[in-house]
């Protein structure tokens, strides 16, 4: 299989690339508008075809490239069926099964950090692995105070679906800040500080009083992302 | 088998931790100084013993940690035999072979970047991977004009001995700086811009007139590096 993980230092977000040969099927998930030409260039150099772009959910922080890469690839656009962003062209449901050429993605609805978060499990055949977004991060999880973000739900996606995947899924998540790529799922259970050892309404206390400052490009990447990255191009006259 | 990439913002570093299993014998390559502290917190709640830290190379853009990882664990301190670092515990010739717990390691003397750099090949039973310090970059290669470089050295490592190994050889560079985390053996012989195609007379030409600044950290860093990160220790009358 092949398998990359990209930065985005800007707003430390990673994007994953999967297919599983040189000159087959492949996916993105959670891919960043300014980061377009990196996939584009190893894709083309792989031989690749991208037939999905997937957004786990409505990026605050930064400019999907969800659109960009639709209209160089022809690829399908994806998210959870809860998105409101008009412009993909799949809506997935909670427990559909994603198949690109041997590489199965489970879609699994982890709401929390917002109302249409979505999380992606892979296989059952490949090395186990969930990619998350930001609904859980490595030694944190992604906070729940704009986008219908409700901690109770954040700590009901966790607890009680992410939790239950096998202790040695590996964790990929939608950002790390501190430079750490991966981590597993029976890890967050014993060492994520917000959750291990903590009641539901613990948590819940923790995450009503982090007090974050608004995402600086939230203002921005909302209503870019429910274009798919292209507002400029939703808001032109049709027809 | 346990695998994580580091990162280090600040130097663009990229750091691995290797080990077979939970509970077990572990090693670290080119770890950071200031990012000590993610190490052995990770190490401690995996439960790992660290056994090896390796420097690939007497790095010039930040300080190793080395000699803090040695002092917090009791693990050997390596490097290739032409190291000039006084301090290291263990010196690895062209062909030695390191074993952790399962995994083996087999030191590369990849001269060029450095006089004394090597390259460290994961295998062979396990996913194949190298580890390349600076002497081969992800579309790029360690500059050649400073430690001893020698682009005419950098071209006989890379042609004669990294790409020797298999195509779909991981590659897990020490630094990338436009967040790319891994490629392989086979994509850059077709893809790096300073090899595809290019002779060794054109190779060396371009190395010379890359026309870089010093680094930064230049002066600080390597009489540190000497001293495993500890210069004031190594300062201290010793008795």
């Amino acid at each position: 299989m092949i398998f990359r993980q990209f930065f985005d230092a800007t707003s430390s977000t990673y994007t994953y690339l999967l297919a599983s040969r040189p000159g087959g099927e492949a996916l993105l998930i959670d891919p960043v508008k300014e980061r377009l030409a990196d996939y584009t260039t190893l894709i083309e150099q792989l031989e690749l075809r991208l037939v999905h772009a997937i957004d786990t959910h409505t990026h605050a922080d930064h400019v999907t490239a969800l659109g960009d890469l639709r209209d160089a690839t022809q690829c399908t656009t994806i998210m959870g069926e809860r998105s409101r962003a008009e412009c993909v062209s799949r809506r997935v449901g909670d427990g559909e099964i994603l198949c690109v050429d041997g590489i199965e993605l489970c879609a699994l609805y982890t709401p929390g950090h917002t109302d249409e978060s979505f999380s992606f499990v892979l296989g059952p055949v490949a090395p186990r692995a969930v990619f998350t977004g930001d609904a859980l991060l490595i030694r944190g999880t992604g906070r729940t105070d704009f986008q219908g973000g409700d901690p109770a739900r954040s700590w009901d996606s966790i607890a009680n679906k992410l939790f239950r995947l096998p202790d040695d899924t590996t964790l990929y998540p939608g950002h790390d800040y501190k430079g750490w790529t991966a981590s597993s799922i029976g890890e967050e259970k014993r060492f994520n500080p917000r959750l291990a050892g903590k009641t539901e309404s613990e948590y819940i206390a923790l995450m009503n009083n982090l007090n974050l400052p608004t995402p600086k490009m939230m203002d921005i990447a909302v209503p870019a992302n429910l274009a798919c990255g292209q507002p400029a191009a939703a808001a032109r006259p049709q027809g």
